[in-house]
């Protein structure tokens, strides 16, 4: 059995969006975001910092979501959401899967502690304007490829499961201006998605 | 052909440490770690946001080290450096490879930053005491994990050219301590290996 350990608002939606893609029955362990429930003894015992997403199966506990994403699609799936690795999109795959925490998390990151987490007298604007200026040139190559694609290698893919789940998070933080019109135009496709919706609802 | 564009010191050691690791014939640019090399338009053509590695084989054009690390493994060599997909070590070989990006480079990043590339009146040691402690929260999960090990995962893997790298940039930054005997053992095992010292020095 699957169990994923979730909090909503959280890059652990990546998580619940792929099993709901699947199909596949797991159950769901939704904790607050809070640091009562994620620094908690009972969650730092299956992550020793207290990070979200974590799946367990059968006695093995894993975390970081591009590993979940990629045990779950290879041992879980017909591997149809990775293209065969002699494709000609497989480079362009694996380049966009990684890019998500390569590029657009760590802005991210910085943009929720200096907006959200901090409380107002501890958070520094040039550090969080530092994060909003390097998040838009990432965001750029990422608007670029998107041209005329309905996902990010053409068909839909794990890589949209990443990246395409932190630009949706990117969106919401008000970080994808008017000129990134391809970017806004794939959002709407993702959210079209059934399983998407519940990814993001969780 | 492979051609890797590469600048000292940086994630593209990475890389040369594999393409030595797998005894491939590669075409190596060598730039300097700066603005002027790296944010040139031709560098820019090929990685917009002028960073390194980027991996160029037969037209294609990939960025992304860990996109790179696991195209020259499943492109370029028998698999044998990720184990199979229905192995117990899976999950713990992906959950180390993805750790990498996820949680140990973004607070190099941020030291490097504040330690090496801003100017000393820009530097802000606020933000880098964060990082070095975050830095440390999460490499002490890694140490608990290597006891006993002479690998991440016991044999050498594509986990090892990621998570490896990046602690033996945490231990030349000063930020693996007495404490972490476990991680200082394992760079002793990395340091074995000619062709990580090809990487390191390349």
């Amino acid at each position: 059995m699957l169990t994923l350990h979730h909090a909503p608002n959280s890059r652990a939606g990546r998580i619940v969006w792929l099993l709901e893609e699947l199909g596949l029955d797991y159950k769901l362990n939704r904790m607050e975001f809070s640091p009562k429930a994620l620094k908690s003894d009972e969650h730092r015992a299956r992550h020793p910092l207290g990070r979200v997403p974590v799946l367990e199966e059968d006695g093995t506990t894993l975390y970081e979501s591009g590993a979940i994403v990629e045990y779950l699609v290879r041992r879980h799936s017909d591997g149809s959401l990775i293209p065969p690795h002699e494709s000609s999109s497989f480079p362009e795959y694996l380049q966009w899967f990684h890019y998500c925490e390569g590029m657009v998390m760590p802005p991210i990151n910085t943009i929720i502690v200096q907006t959200i987490l901090l409380p107002p007298e501890r958070r520094d604007n040039t550090v969080l304007g530092q994060a909003q200026r390097l998040l838009g040139k990432s965001l750029k190559p990422v608007n670029d490829a998107l041209s005329n694609r309905e996902y990010l290698i053409g068909s839909f893919s794990a890589a949209d499961i990443m990246l395409g789940h932190s630009l949706y998070m990117s969106n919401r933080l008000d970080c994808v201006d008017e000129t990134m019109d391809q970017i806004k135009r794939y959002i709407g496709n993702l959210e079209k998605r059934p399983a998407f919706q519940k990814g993001i609802s969780a």
